[in-house]
């Protein structure tokens, strides 16, 4: 199977280059990029000089699957015309992840490009949406802090054990803000809360919470903050735990586990882990791991999550989804152990 | 006036002895260390050579004020005997901060070598105890999270325009910790919470909040990060707004604005800050960032509050009721601005 | 085949452990500890959970190929018996690396266990040693500063272009001291010389210069630093060029660069490149990139070359070697690309 | 005494900025720059809010010292006409620091736009430059690189124990390349060096060590790298030791140490260490710490030495001469301790 990524020179795109390169099932024929068109691969990134592509202005050949590693808007102007052609497209953008077109509108300022393909487009989380990525001739890719907000928050959501009460309060590395953003000196040895009047990722993560919640009316606050690191999103979610839900105490977190083991019980990628994880216990893998546990004094569910998010919060998840499409097993080319330390 | 410091081989010790020996008005006579005992301070911290000071195992000449920066319990047991010979003592220690003696032994394990001197013991949180700080023979610096959170919600507290169900998800760097912890490798390109089933410093923060709600009824979640940095603490904190107190939207963002401003206008030390602060912008001075804001969305206020846990979350702090304990100005040997970038 | 590593629980055990695993030829089946035995693999290296292992006092079973990730003397202690059974040995230790036993006492304090087994041994520098470790029983793996000072220099070095005196000032991250040192707050924003009085990879670096010089004099200064990073060895090698050898100027540089180039034309591990490399760019893979050049001014040539200490600086390499003498190709598990950022 | 700062906003401004507001004897009244004129200082660096300036387009009032923090050429364009009315100036750019025109404008690509004033300009390397520091009427301040190199050299060039063949291997932190500039996930975890085609600081260094030596003809070699912190510099300075000088071995070192310490034994800003420094302890202050050793296998000298290179490598240096041309003590305003950790 051939495959094309259009706008490689980002994080986002390289990573996508780096984990397809070693994929035993598909090739990488064609990336694209605006400024770097013209250029080696290898001359923005050295470290995929052995990938011997050059960039492009637009994708040549005929392709099974292309991914979009555009900006919103840029984006859904490019992938539309793929979609109607029916090539697999697997957008990394935000342009397909909001069902609601007025939400798109009010948060990314921009009238929707292709709004005729937002409803059959699949919100590729794969763990909630599975037997629809399957099928899917469009996938749109999570974004970074929503998959790690939203796997961490599920199986309680699901199960109805919280109240729709929530607090996602994120930490994020430096990479997610794309290249070239953020001098050195004055975010090293510093932390910051940003976006607080209202991030774009928080649509995102309301939508699914509505969705496991049944209903429209989950009240979410979520406050990204930026720690000194290049990769690595950890995600602190606290809700109250319902008081007909629980006892209280050590019964409470016992069946929270099991809810959550439950939950993720048969899935590749997201680990139920004992002990509070560290986001460097998934640098360069596809996993997310979750601790989930309740302060008991407070009543409250508190569940921590982590990923890497140049992988499983963009590129690693972008190549699940792909398995999924093409009909390979779901963690084909992702087995890759994090790099620890 | 001569003062002195047990313990200075920490580095609430070495910070202590760095702000004092630039201060005018003291002369740090006397420097105590158990295994650094007999050694020159400046083998210890080279960067305090010209203090030209021998580390003794107990503190020599007579003494106006001693800093005690040993672990809790032993500081209680060092500097019972001083408080009863009449010495001025600021205990960097958790030993006279908590006024239950019950919660102190459940959190901390451990009888209190001094129970008798728990009750006149002033909770040295300048700000909210000026007054009593004053007069005071013995002060309880409160710690590094407790300062940034309490001073972060002190003001809606006060003003009962939250609810009592606070959620403060702190992110410390690692100097917090103590000396020699965290080996680099494990820590540097990471972020994790920790102490998920409850930190020390979380009592500490109920007892202030609850002082200042009038009531011992707060429910509160405290939960904190390391991230890889050296020096800062980041308190988030989230409460629900009283109904009644506000209507939505950018009225109730003006009105916390104005409670807070108005709460801090005196301040030197406390700043109500127009941006998000970063905790680089508090560096090696004594300062507090707060900024508090509304999700209007959720209802929610939300504070961002940041430090340098050594100075304003230790070694700082300590010095200022030093200040207001023998007289001299409240900044005084701590007008110096942060170091940026 | 079956493999072990003797002394899983150290950075260079825990990545071959990591390698190992996705090795499609070789079965990771024994990994001993010393105060881990008894554990699970993934208790001590949550990143390693999947490897399904549990750490033993001792080998079990009948292994092809053992590992040993011991420090020096404990190593040669414990593999001379392997050695005598006949089981293919690759150390990771010191104790094989110095053929003169007298240079290895006077540097390593301590007699040789196993001085027999000195001479047969094979200096698992690959790419000048790659017909030796074919048919070898027991391979020393190199230094990390010794792997990328020797593949900095031995171009320049056999072609006989630089006079032999020699300057290579090392610049490390923190792994390479191994797990549990260094503490993050006095490490971190801070760059340090030591072993100025000499340092234990200084012979082997001489060892491999002189046999490529064909002398015994070779002048050599060997000044490693430490650098805020985890991993990752960037080694700035500094020589006289001869006189006779070249012109001066762009012509000297090109020459340099032939010289290079023609050295390393047929490595998978070695790239020669065009700008001067960054330790990020071999992040997590088995490669060294040298930069070579010349001061046109001063009559030197100057060669920067890195490296991720933890793998071409040990565990790769180490892997690498095992190809050889397994006879599977030599980049087998090993062709993973950097992570990057 | 009044005191302007034409652009204050890089970092050498804004350090400049810092410490004259600490100073008790000089009052900042004017600070200009080009984008941010019309801003209050503290809304482009908050961490200065306290010093109540507006930033101008051109400087304001009657000043009795202006220091320029222009880039170089438009500094002397801008300071030219100051020097010709009388006004004292301390120049943080490179414009005249070297005093052979041609020099200047083969590495500057610039004709000099003020070469009138070359000659007379003193160099403010103070520690070597003192007598003429204090009557000048311009100073130029030394790079952050030639600071540290030369201080490192000065003592042994002087008295003539070295050969002429100097090799300086420097790492700076990213600070040093003034705002904005390396983001962060590019840096992070990564070392390179740069500039090896020649880096604008070597005739500097090659300048001042000419002088010392009394000769034009020493070969220097200067490598310049990039480290992972915000502040700091440190230079690893290699020089054949003169045969004649020493005998080989402990008299050396200790002959050296001799030499060192009695070069600097009057300096309140230069310390001879006993043990390789580390940069961190230079954080914040003005001090240069110096370690002479001798490699006695190589027979070579090896100096460290380290500094903040935004302090004594900027704009402390520049208040250092100040000090001096104003007849205050030369440490008024720079008394602060290293920051550590």
């Amino acid at each position: 199977m051939k495959v094309g990524i259009i706008n490689v020179s980002g994080y986002a795109g390289s990573e996508l280059a780096r984990i397809l390169h070693s994929h035993p099932e598909v090739e990488l024929a064609s990336v694209t990029g605006r400024s770097a068109a013209g250029k080696r691969l290898g001359e923005i990134y050295p470290h995929l000089e052995r990938l011997d592509l050059t960039i492009t202005p637009d994708l040549t050949g005929s392709l099974d699957v292309v991914f979009s590693a555009l900006p919103h808007a840029a984006s859904a102007e490019r992938v539309g015309p793929l979609v109607e052609q029916g090539v697999n497209v697997i957008d990394l953008s935000a342009d397909f992840r909001l069902k609601d077109l007025s939400v798109y509108e009010e948060w990314y300022k921009v009238e929707h490009p292709c709004p005729q393909y937002v409803e059959d487009a699949v919100y590729g989380l794969t763990e909630l949406h599975r037997t629809e990525v399957a099928p899917a001739s469009l996938v749109a890719v999570p974004g970074c802090y929503p998959t790690a907000s939203i796997l961490g928050l599920a199986p309680a959501m699901k199960a109805g054990i919280i109240e729709p009460d929530i607090i996602v309060d994120a930490k994020s590395g430096v990479s997610g803000a794309g290249r070239g953003k953020f001098p050195y000196s004055e975010v090293n040895e510093s932390v910051m809360a940003y976006s607080l009047d209202g991030h774009r990722h928080m649509p995102e993560i309301s939508q699914e919470l509505d969705r496991l919640d049944g209903s429209a009316d989950v009240a979410l606050t979520f406050v990204p903050h930026l720690v000194p690191m290049t990769r690595g999103i950890l995600a602190s979610c606290y809700a109250p735990l319902k008081k007909a839900a629980f006892a209280s105490g050590d019964v409470a977190k016992a069946r929270v586990r099991e809810v959550y083991n439950d939950f993720y019980s048969d899935e590749s990628f997201v680990t139920v882990v004992d002990e509070p994880p560290m986001t460097k216990h998934t640098l360069g893998n596809n996993c997310c791991l979750v601790y989930p546990t309740v302060d008991t004094r407070a009543g409250r569910l508190v569940v921590i999550s982590c990923l890497d998010n140049l992988i499983k919060g963009a590129a690693g998840q972008a190549v699940q989804n792909m398995n999924l499409m093409l009909g390979y097993p779901e963690d084909e080319g992702l087995r890759q152990l994090a790099i620890y330390p």
